[in-house]
């Protein structure tokens, strides 16, 4: 029997620290016998949406895209960790309709955007977006909808990213999504 | 240990056979216990690609991008059937190297076009095509390159569907690709 799959689907502003809990989470999922894939922002923008833009309808069609990637891995037993900002509520929701609520796990990467604006590799972009030198940029000149019931909420300025990842895997452990890699071996 | 997917990779015209083809093949791959997933063009046009047109450029990205997804899936372990009629040879082969020789199995369905402008749901399409209605019309309008060493031949104007699904089964077992069902139940 096929192991079930599932998508944990990041949102939060640029420098939350999305990616570098994808990067832990990534390598706890595997080390308990996942098969997992990251499908980052960059990776999906390179791949699957060049030439996109960051207008609400070509972030929309971005999200969808990976969202439909994410639901072809995941219902072949894939754990998919997706860590694009994917600022709107309702888009995301589409997202979570078409995977399925019980193999979805919307995990909110909360971090006030001062200090989003502070980290490694951010404080240059977050200026050139004050400046307007980069435009359509979420949280300064473009909108960010919080989630109102993720399923996971990490406070990235308050913990450390492997305390947020273990948040995550927490969760998936009570929701009976984790594989336990003695399990997974006897199976 | 995860089992090895692969990447089934049609090639032909408009009418050739590929989406018949890939029906009877997605069959018989689960019913032998694989995790199996068809990329056709049209599946994807929508999902992944929309906006896109077909000149070369488009097409490319449309093939590269199915390509994209193929390899995520085939690493996983899935069995991708993809039915689009990537026309290019060089397109071909790049998505080739993506996915690795090991795993790629490019099927020529190769059908005179003639033939193919005589099948069901394509009379009128071909029509509009020799009359300029439809443009960047493969094998018409538009150009078609034949692989020089497909990994299979099939020729659908004079064997059936089910034994093109046949040629390509045995094609898999040779290569031992292809699961059979005790074995994937004991392992």
């Amino acid at each position: 029997m096929q192991q079930q799959g599932f998508v944990i689907w990041f949102t939060g502003l640029s420098g939350a620290g999305k990616t570098t809990i994808s990067h832990i989470l990534e390598e706890r999922l595997r080390a308990a016998g996942h098969n997992v894939e990251s499908l980052d922002g960059d990776v999906v923008r390179t791949n699957l949406s060049k030439g996109l833009g960051f207008s609400r309808e070509d972030r929309d069609t971005n999200i969808r895209r990976i969202g439909f990637v994410a639901h072809l891995l995941a219902r072949n037993g894939v754990a998919v960790i997706c860590s694009a900002i994917s600022p709107y509520r309702s888009t995301r929701a589409e997202v979570r309709s078409l995977i399925g609520d019980n193999n979805f796990i919307e995990v909110y990467a909360d971090c006030p955007i001062e200090i989003c604006a502070t980290r490694d590799g951010k404080v240059e972009m977050y200026e050139k977006a004050r400046r307007g030198e980069i435009k359509e940029f979420t949280g300064v000149s473009d909108p960010y909808e919080p989630p109102q019931q993720p399923d996971v909420h990490v406070r990235t300025n308050t913990e450390t990213a492997h305390e947020s990842a273990q948040h995550v895997l927490d969760h998936l452990a009570e929701r009976s999504l984790l594989r336990e890699p003695a399990a997974s071996r006897a199976s």
